[in-house]
């Protein structure tokens, strides 16, 4: 039988922090040891969540920091910048550590540098991240003292892609991306472009063809190409909570028809217990996948271009159950348990 | 001065009608003569519309066929069907005719075929048929007997691309659009997926890569660039009643950077007073161009690609707004009579 | 040990009926032994609740009957007119029953025939039926073997006002409600009224003074008050999915003050595990309820009135999670199991 | 032929500022001489309104001030510390003054402090001060140099509440109301509970039985009443940008019935342009006068109760188009003008 796990949460009062908490209350083998916000110090973390059943209070950082000796794996939902100061005070060989933040997500310097806006201030931990899209990486992240969660729209789109660029099935210099994605995405702070008048009954592009998960989904697939890909990028703020529609457009390689599209996403929807390949582009819709840890996949196309659509709720496959599942990898437990029933 | 128009509606209660009803009975220089609706005959149109000031009744179609041989010019907001079977029963040498569905937009017997699902019954009309799209079309929409107002997507879309064609600064092979629409644009009938439950805290695709505006926007592309245009156009279903933006991804020609992109937004949009250009794509969004009869435009830029924003009221400027900007053309109005201060 | 319990559910595919679905699927000791849709028969479960761990697939409405004689339990989310037709098939000596419509609920014939328009089919089967308000009538519910399980509004208005009358706290004939639902409140149905055009970015009241939960509420009020009590209620349909809020604006009786009325909701919470007394009225909002199967209440008060607020989910707590609620005091399972953790 | 009035705003950059900008843009008989907004002081008008044909740009509070001298009136719409501020620095016999803030509402100034937490800083100008509901007041607003324009919930529920109470209809003593209202109600401030997160799918009260605007309706219904007239008022947020629902619920006096009802309001809605009764209570809707100045008023009753529903826009209704019908009165013009067609 499986050892119960130890667990801290550094941040538990941003949107994914609290999903965070939510879903490692109820993880049938998380012992949850203490959750920091320095924003809720002392109080009751049963009074945020609703979730009874704790008698936990919210610690600052410092003190789960002191707390995280004892763990065996403590998680951050913080900025980048505070991942960035806190994940190197934390000893690696005795807690592991799973990182929702996009500080340890870029191996290469100089596009962290360019994408995040300052230079890398612990490259010496880079080498140990582990990049934690837990269908692809499996192997990896089971072994890994440090983990990189991914970002929400490097999930979907990554996701999307992964299956036509392994099986080299489109142009690698032909991907258009645009996504959508609910306001939570923005994490909760005090903006006007976050105020309902400015979110409600609109839509628009931000940071188009500029976003920090551009270099990340580029590593990735990448990686999976075997050679440079290169992501036009543009995603679009939508009037909603939560929740991430992707649609991608690729130029098919020669000869590549509708029945290698499908044989090869399922293909890689097999045995991928997250993944829910859907009959078309058009069947994938956020309201499936909100609250729920999955992320559902389709595909339409012509002669000359596929489109492939993925949808994922943000706050979880997009960030805290995505990390329950890097969790479940790390500890040796089953990827689903605490996710599906 | 001007004479005054006499002008009907046919088709009087659905979303466009409506709009178009209200912008017409409004306007300074039109005489609203009738307005038909199957729907809804006999009731006063003041109750539809909240407008006083009218005593108007709907009529049948019929009745307002007949009606028609009296006017100088009749609107049709009718779906394409009822197009294709009313406007070869108006005699055109006597009343001018602007046609709000997609009958009479397409000059390709086939593409009409393809994308509207039977073949087209009034080929001979045709030739007839100015595309009213107002801002590049003016002088021949002026002169039309017959007017085929643009789609709400082909507006918004082809818009956003003609300064990039017609100016050659994009491969025109490498055109990736997405678009998002409220949903009036589905029009008002009683289906499923118009369902307040299946919309609402939603997003996803329709239609991907097989929209009826696709060959449409093709069509005025190709004029513009001299060249066949393909489009890879996938749009989607916002959580929304009106208003649509466009997110159109191109490819740069070699040498075009930001500077020649910006004048040839900026000599597009002069002298046009629908079309405002903003600093940037992120800057164009519906919220703004809701209730309004403008376009707003906006372009963000790397090394390879451009992606221009563009945003309308998919019922104004996508419909009831610049049919009245086509009919003040026709008439020898100033272009922005009734619609801008 | 307890017994594990077979269930079956007739009405599978309306919004509460997929509620219950799920629900049960999840539930640690019951098992699913069928779920019907005539809509839907011969469809996997599965590819409607989004759910493993089931290969069910929908059954027609008669096949659930027969199947149900082997059932310890059957619950129905039909509509109450199906449910007035199919319960008295179902030998309750042999398989108890829970029904979530209203065909059950009032004693009264008259103010049945009144309200749900045409007469009470089966006027000997209500004698058996007990009022399924988990909170107040558990004893009963334990002994039952027909459940007739609240309204969403009787639900979330009579657990906001048992404690001021079972206080004698308020005067039995100033009760003011108003509430505003979700629009699946209204049920599956093609109707124009459901369409999103209709009710997007708007508010109205229906049925004001004449809703169809008034009679059961008051039913239970008098109950409560041991005197006849008259509720002026007027619903409002809320531009949402999902959600209850009901604002009750009550007269004080003489010398009832802000620590009276505190002291009476804080022993009507107490031990009452799905109710969640907050700080005032203002405090209680449809968002932290909904996906959940909690009541919240908050009260706030001057010298003359007292406004008691309550939220709930109309599909959980209104409907399907009260419905397991019931069937766990039925089956003699802790009331939580399958709902808190 | 009447004269052009010359006018001026003073705080132009909140929703109602912007709306009543917008209005005097386009009225045919104001010429708007300076805006003022201390945040986009200098900016172009025309950029923030989107309006051509001005080429004015926001001035300072303080140069307001100054060219106010020369106008004929001015209106503050400003928070009503600075509307307090600002007013008795304006020499009321040279230039007309209509403040939209509640500084100058209540002639109480008991109930001025209770309800705005501070000392009335000009009890001198009160008297001045006539109140803006123009359906009731135009002779005493024609002829005043001071108009202190109605609070949106005040115009709401007093337009619904005093056919009833002229004409002794309901008992005084009975009346609740509950409301609610967009979120530009709150006005545009950075806080945390206008953000999208917190407003979005949801609904809650706020301020039950305490808001500012309950003395000012108390005011105008006891005047109407000839009695002490005490209202249980309790507001709600809605998860819309803008309009208002009032749900007013009032115990008739005896021998009251739908015909004495409907023959009150009818009378009271005959000749006012701007009030439109419709057929009951259900028939009010805020999405059919949102941007529009009209009020909609509808009743429903049985033996005991009537319940009146009205609609406005918050910010037209409820703010700037009243705002203009009452200089519309002021300065001798058609009531209507700039407003209906």
């Amino acid at each position: 039988m499986k050892q119960r796990a130890k667990v801290g949460i550094l941040g538990g009062s941003g949107y994914s922090g609290l999903e965070l908490t939510r879903l490692l209350l109820a993880h049938p083998l998380v012992d949850l040891d203490f959750v920091t916000s320095d924003r809720w110090v002392g109080e009751l973390v049963s009074e945020r969540t609703f979730l009874h059943g704790t008698s936990l209070r919210y610690l600052s950082n410092d003190s789960g920091l002191s707390q995280s000796t004892a763990c065996d794996l403590v998680l951050l939902a913080t900025p980048f910048e505070t991942s960035l100061e806190l994940v190197p005070r934390i000893e690696l060989s005795r807690t592991k550590v799973i990182d929702l933040s996009g500080a340890f997500r870029l191996q290469n310097l100089e596009r962290f540098e360019r994408f995040y806006g300052r230079p890398h201030s612990s490259p010496h931990v880079l080498p140990q991240a582990a990049y934690g899209l837990a269908e692809y990486y499996a192997p990896t992240i089971a072994s890994a003292r440090l983990v990189a969660n991914p970002g929400c729209y490097a999930t979907a789109i990554s996701l999307s892609l992964l299956p036509l660029l392994k099986e080299s099935l489109v142009d690698p210099d032909s991907l258009v991306v645009t996504a959508a994605s609910g306001v939570s995405g923005a994490g909760r702070k005090l903006a006007e472009p976050s105020l309902f008048m400015e979110v409600d009954q609109d839509l628009r592009a931000y940071k188009a063809l500029g976003h920090q998960h551009s270099p990340e989904i580029e590593q990735t697939l990448s990686g999976a190409a075997g050679t440079e890909v290169h992501l036009a990028f543009t995603p679009h703020l939508l009037p909603m909570k939560r929740g991430i529609l992707s649609t991608a457009t690729c130029r098919l390689r020669p000869g590549v028809d509708h029945q290698r599209l499908n044989e090869a996403f399922v293909r890689h929807c097999q045995g991928r217990p997250f993944l829910r390949f859907l009959l078309n582009a058009e069947a994938v819709r956020i309201s499936d996948v909100v609250h729920s840890p999955r992320c559902h996949l389709g595909f339409s196309c012509d002669e000359r271009h596929v489109v492939v659509t993925s949808a994922i709720d943000n706050l979880l496959k997009g960030a805290a159950s995505q990390a329950v599942q890097n969790l479940n990898l790390m500890q040796g437990f089953e990827e689903t348990l605490g996710l599906l029933p």
